[in-house]
């Protein structure tokens, strides 16, 4: 199937992809009367007198900003909010086909952090979360941390930590079928950007062995003049041996390889230097590091990519619509890491003991089980820590 | 019926009144690739090519940005932007109710012109147009005009114009009925706030013979000091005849009275002064100037009110579904005085000949016909004068 000229059709015959619809009846002046003037007024009193109301009168309880400046679309790059329209349209009707969340595409015309970052703390009454997306690294660091810290509506960077959390659920399955822990596992991850490091991060969180980084310039290691600050902080954190080299040399002995960087950069022969039973998630995407085949040359046993027609798909989908949908529900003031690992196990425990094998240790995208155990998962751990309203 | 109690409920039970959809089924693997990636990343190359091109593929196409500060909303004044969301919500409504336009509500946490402003600016790539709502004067004068310069979307604050136009609409009615023209009426506004400007400039477009708009302190007048800049700059295209004085002293032997002022303040003997068959729009909200009743009394021959309980109803809903839908349809630029004078006229044919009573001037807000009369007089004066993209 040519998805991109299928995809050109849907688009045009249907002007895009969303809607707006109302969920009550106008049918009568007493409609009207109702749901506009002079009726509206009564709601609107109340949430003045108490602004807490908002959640029960309106649909902010329900509603999700997809905020992008189209500054790192797709493998497309910098493309522009006018261009970038189509995912974000993309990425709402997912929130909704997938947890029921009424999501909006606001696409900025400008790229300068303190614009961004003004912007949506101004249209952020409106909305009961803000799902950042597309966003160049470095600044969608900056961008995340600061509305995080200034707002209180759940802020996630879904290009960060969505990734990160699906990756975390498929090595939770990866590892418990080669039956080891995250405490006994060696990881290399190629890619040090935003994607690569959330996912070095929620490793850390889960308590992994020892973890290095490899950007394109080597392995991140304190000292290495090339870093940027991001990377400077996670040399401090990661590389246990103060492992120097490129990703060839990184990639000797280590159980887990995830990729995040650029296609073809992997060979069968360098995943054969890797530790017995390895794991190996190569996610460049549309075409990875190394293809499935080639990992499975090189002696890989769980194998995994970003791509729909192997198994094992690694999806944002898995993660974005529960998450939101968990604090949604919880009136969570942020995603915490703890609601990040929550999500992830709980994607994981989607697959039985008795399911689990090489090729399948991530659930279906459309397996309906998942949205509803990350959302359960994430709201519980907001009310246990206390992060929700 | 207790419209409050009831808009709570129907407000508490749906969690607001909005929902976004999807236009597009997400059923299958294929259906995924088609709308989300690899198949979505062709329509955004198209319009990175082609700026152009984001109507043909996005909800832009068919998208309205319904923007408030909550400054002024309803008759409760600055409840703030939370507070304003079910009226913009309920805006949203019936935007897609009467014209199938996609609207959503923006309420803006600043009330700063300037940066009310830039923000409306950032966010405009998601949008086709913007209505502006419930912004009090004079700020929403210089929010309106910045934003119609800078922005190439259409940019409308209905407060202002929806009133204007529906008022025009009515009295091209009541004119018509009491075989009289604009050139030959004299009316006065009382009330000279953002509503009473606007329908007193639409009215000169019309052609009025003469207007005077009176506030509080009475006639607005060249030289009277109490005027701040907006009125000052209509005092000097009004009142032909340098009058000055109360309400009721400017009211003597005029034709028409429109009211957007304050509840109770006109009396029949009042009415009585005017000339023979005069036209009295009184429509502070949810009590006029004066009730339909005493206009009677009063000798007034042709009577409108804001209010749904008697005939002649003075409501927006039948002005803004239809000219957004006009104003997307030709993909016009902006919404132009040429394009606020064919709604107007527009309005008003939709009451034939044979059905024109003093108690049918205006069309029934569920008219089927006024919107899509609208907006095709609202497109077509696009097209002709080169506003439509």
């Amino acid at each position: 199937m040519d998805f991109n000229e299928a995809s050109l059709k849907m688009h045009e015959e249907n002007k895009g992809k969303l809607e707006v619809n109302s969920k009550v009846r106008i049918e009568t002046r007493d409609d009207l009367s109702t749901a506009y003037t002079p009726g509206v007024a009564e709601p609107c009193r109340k949430i003045a007198a108490d602004p807490s109301d908002v959640y029960k009168y309106t649909c902010k309880a329900n509603t999700v900003a997809v905020v992008s400046d189209g500054t790192a679309v797709l493998g497309l790059g910098d493309i522009g909010p006018l261009a970038a329209i189509p995912v974000m349209e993309g990425k709402s009707v997912l929130f909704k086909r997938f947890a029921g969340v009424d999501a909006f595409p606001i696409c900025l015309d400008t790229k300068d952090v303190d614009e961004i970052v003004e912007t949506v703390k101004r249209i952020a009454p409106s909305f009961g979360g803000i799902n950042l997306e597309d966003i160049s690294a470095p600044r969608c660091f900056e961008v995340e941390r600061r509305l995080k810290e200034e707002l209180d509506i759940p802020v996630f960077h879904d290009d960060q930590h969505g990734t990160a959390i699906v990756v975390c659920a498929g090595l939770i399955n990866a590892l418990r079928l080669t039956n080891r822990t995250f405490e006994n596992a060696t990881a290399v991850i190629s890619g040090a950007g935003s994607a690569g490091i959330s996912i070095c991060k929620l490793m850390l969180k889960f308590g992994i062995g020892n973890v290095v980084l490899v950007d394109k310039n080597g392995a991140l290691c304190p000292g290495e003049e090339w870093m940027n600050p991001a990377q400077k902080e996670m040399a401090e954190i990661t590389n246990k041996n103060k492992e120097r080299g490129n990703l060839a040399e990184i990639m000797k002995g280590k159980d887990i390889f995830v990729g995040v960087s650029a296609p073809g950069i992997v060979t069968a022969e360098m995943v054969s230097t890797m530790a017995h039973d390895a794991i190996v998630f190569s996610m460049a995407n549309p075409v990875p590091e190394i293809m499935p085949e080639e990992s499975k040359k090189g002696g890989a046993r769980v194998i995994a990519s970003g791509r729909s027609d192997y198994p094992n798909q690694i999806n944002n989908v898995l993660v974005f619509p529960g998450i939101f949908r968990g604090a949604l529900d919880s009136k969570a003031r942020q995603i915490t890491e703890p609601m990040k690992v929550a999500a992830a196990k709980a994607i994981a425990s989607i697959v039985k003991d008795d399911e689990l094998r090489e090729d399948y240790i991530i659930p279906d995208a459309f397996n309906p089980e998942v949205a509803k155990a990350v959302a359960k998962a994430v709201a519980d751990e907001a009310y246990n820590s206390g992060v929700a309203k």
